[in-house]
């Protein structure tokens, strides 16, 4: 399935997309088992920004950004744009032009498993990008790709129309049929790690909190002085 | 000594431990003759923090951070916390919620040769770590390691009860038994270094300062137009 | 042409010169057929600096910061410092005095394909520095290399005189003798990239201002729902 | 679907897996329009390997290789073990008693995502690995995993019974149900490259027997003396 | 410690020594609690050595071997040579000519955190070296560092008198004062895996000569079809 | 100078470019003052090839092979490649039909900074490849670059013309007007060498053949038992 564009994906519900903004990254994907992480490459290009939206991939050539153009009309409010090259890449496949089209259309970041570039003026836009390089090196625009096709962003398989949350600590996928489960999981683990919070302030001990030391006695942990 | 937590673990002068703060880590590790700087790879997870503290050392399984949990008893106002995974990983073990575990008893930071998660929380509850990867993802709490044994950690060896400091330039580490010795030089460099200071503000040159072109002739250094 | 000083280098019109501060790397290293460009790790110490200069080049030994003492008398206003290890490394050859130094005789900044220290102290100062480590790491000052002879930094070859630029997406280097016909070409590229920038806000899209559509249907792309 | 062992997988048609060994990596990959490359860390621990098997798949915790051993009870004449950490680790998940054991059951080799142990046993046995990593580093065995579910290994997704093609430049992955249809793209195209060989050896240009003067020519291609 | 050199060092048992050459890196690794490996980026720089013997430290500056040719002297028959710089360097502190002198002294091979050069004369000498890499650039002999103190290398802490293992699965230390007792435990798991192997090899399950059916029940390990 | 091929480019004396192969690269590399050593990062695809040869340069896009068709008709007898993507890139731009074509012109190898594939099909040709990295991943055939410019590749500056030396140790290049200068040198250095290393065989001390004790105590070096 090469040089295609899939128009018209399914989306998640938007108001279980838009509730996965209130959580982190980490709490995300403790609650789905642990699943869904991209690599620690992927790093936000200005700290703060937390956002969660539908994901349109992009398949995508090593150097060449021609395909990000094709996906921008895919694109609608409350979208993350997600890009894989077929070989790594760290060049600057996207900066502010494109930042400025999709802002117009409502997407709310960008998630790339290469380069991109003007993150001053990116930062000033408040259009968020998950990178794992900034680099000015500009692409070209002659080879296709495809876009809404599945496909592996920084080590995650990502299929169009799956959840993106993304936060200062990474980037996490929820899949959309999985999409409203998940979301129980992650509040349900919120108010857990809420109650512990407290305790913890007060100064009780994760030791006793999880009944840790029976478990530690058992497997051999000694003390001495 | 596998699996042991050594308790009471002996610490530098608080006093002396607690004027390092006042102090740059490449000043001390100059003053102290170029020895005991961690590798580079070890950056603050968020600007502006400058600690010195005792170290607590916890040597500990790749993506496996129970001993932290055990750690955490073991620490006591003005420590800073030190981890070493037995091999290599990125993996995030430690958040908010063992921050504020800590803070509670007065840690005054972490220094962890692995990842670390929830940043922003991280630096708004102003629990500075200094860590080689930022990572959401979890760890298992299956596996033994050690509390207070000395460990290598990210290149440098560390023992229990020696001094951590740690700014935005990275990490060093003083011997507990050299404290004061150290703190003496670092003190009478710093000294040292205002006053070239003030000489280079006002326009004179290194070359001069340090008499440096004599023998950087004899060197066979050549100037040509 | 080792161990060797070149003094009174030709230098490009300094009005050319600080022109280039008003625009991005991106667009620079666009405008002259995308040369030029150094390595994507080379990134800024702080963020939010933009500036151009005119290239005083290092050649130096690999953890011996000697010869940026020398080559800083070969400095005068408006001038970037570029060091460039002969073989590679990430020690901290470069910190708050030398900075002072430097700021006396109006240099605007170090572009560095090593390590930097003092990192807060330098932000303190606005001195801004482009490198690819933070290290804390000291220098000796014991071998001979030289100041304003070719040097290839980061991947990038820079020649005494050649204008730098630098902003929060790295650096690019601009040739003395085609100065005027790239800031030309950049002027030029700038008001291109205004235009289609108001058109992208407005909501056209790439597709259709840079005419895509055929060029794409004859590639082979194909569209499916 | 964390935590589970799908038996009785469906593997593709023997004698078509067995082809594909007759065929470089290389050549597979061009001939499926460059898909489905694992990425260019994945390297032999010895030269000279060159299997094709059927993909039993591992997901497995960072730093234990529990699952390995359920895994090899899954796997039958003609396999090729796919093992991919859910968070990097270059511990040596596998050695010379794994290896034993899967040679028993008719097993080509493993593609590992990690590190692997005992080489030169390995070696001496004739049980090749692609592994990210050489590394006597140990694992534990206390955390489950899958096996038999998609993973996506070295930047590559892997389904059970997908075909593998390993040799000295990589590894690739086929799907099951383009099985056929590969194979005939890569023999054709290995017929070709046969001719173009032949032709290459006599003398003959790539630029005449492509056919690419032309279209250098009006891309703008100039040659100067 | 700095600038010093430790004549006389304590050496362990020779025959305890010489012993540990018939065992594996990864066995000795494991029968000492997976305690002592040296990171997984040391490698032989030609495949088919494994060496033990007892460990000349040098501590010394990046891209300077001056101290290398102090520790030759400190050299006898047995000794292997461990070389730790105080600063991250890959330069090629090490080629023939110094092999040749402690090949005369009766040293067995080299380990250095660094780079090693003339590769293919180091082989027709036979003498391994286990490196972080292979680099033909040159050092200076200018700055003092120390021989015989204690060292990080490759993230492994290394007393002199300490014994090295080396093999094509990279480097382990054995602690002087623990030799005798580590070698029993080597012995031993290398006899069990013996038996472990003939088992194996006779197509007896992993699953079943470890018992771990029952502790994967208990975990939660489903099997479906 | 972009898109441009450079045809008759002066090549050094063939005998003296011929002399250089006797030579190792770290010789030739410490003869010419520790210039032009390319990265330790270009490693040879198989052990034992040792070539000389006159430099054929190709500056080319990332992932893009189409320039490496037009140099083929730049090269004649005793040339060797040399290839340097514009951003980095580690796609296999090169394989056994590129060989085979090569081959029939002379040309005795390839110095590439990215990948390469087919590497035992290379083996069996006996045409060497130093490049950075083993890959599969095929490149298009879109953007034009240019043949016979000076370009940066692995870090080192490569003009057309200049003397290319290549063995297992790395690769260097020597300027094409330095060239019998530099051969002389290295004839000068290899001598020496012979001499020292009868010496060291014979047992003799670097310490006492370079006659270091005295500047070793002066520098304040001191031994303790």
């Amino acid at each position: 399935m090469n040089n295609v564009v899939i128009e018209n994906i399914v989306r998640a519900d938007k108001a279980v997309t838009d509730a996965f903004a209130s959580f982190g990254v980490a709490t995300v994907h403790e609650a789905q088992g642990r699943r869904g992480l991209l690599a620690s490459c992927m790093r936000p290009i200005y700290p703060g920004a937390h956002i969660a939206g539908s994901a349109v991939t992009v398949s995508i050539p090593p150097a060449d950004n021609w395909m990000i153009h094709v996906a921008v009309e895919q694109c609608q409010d409350g979208d993350i744009l997600v890009v894989a090259p077929t070989s790594p890449s760290d060049a600057g496949y996207f900066g502010e032009l494109l930042a400025s089209s999709l802002l117009f259309r409502g997407v709310r970041g960008l998630v790339i498993d290469a380069g991109c570039r003007d993150i001053r003026a990116l930062e000033e836009l408040g259009f968020p990008v998950w990178s794992k390089a900034v680099c000015a090196q500009g692409t070209v625009k002659e080879t296709l790709g495809s876009v809404n096709v599945p496909v592996v962003c920084a080590g995650a398989l990502i299929n169009p129309g799956d959840i993106i949350i993304a936060d200062d600590d990474g980037v996490v996928v929820v899949r959309r049929d999985e999409a409203e489960e998940v979301l129980q999981k992650t509040r349900a683990r919120e108010e857990k790690e809420n109650q512990t919070r407290a305790r913890l302030k007060a100064g009780e001990l994760g030791l006793d909190i999880y009944d840790m030391r029976d478990k530690l006695r058992n497997k051999g942990l000694k003390y001495r002085s």
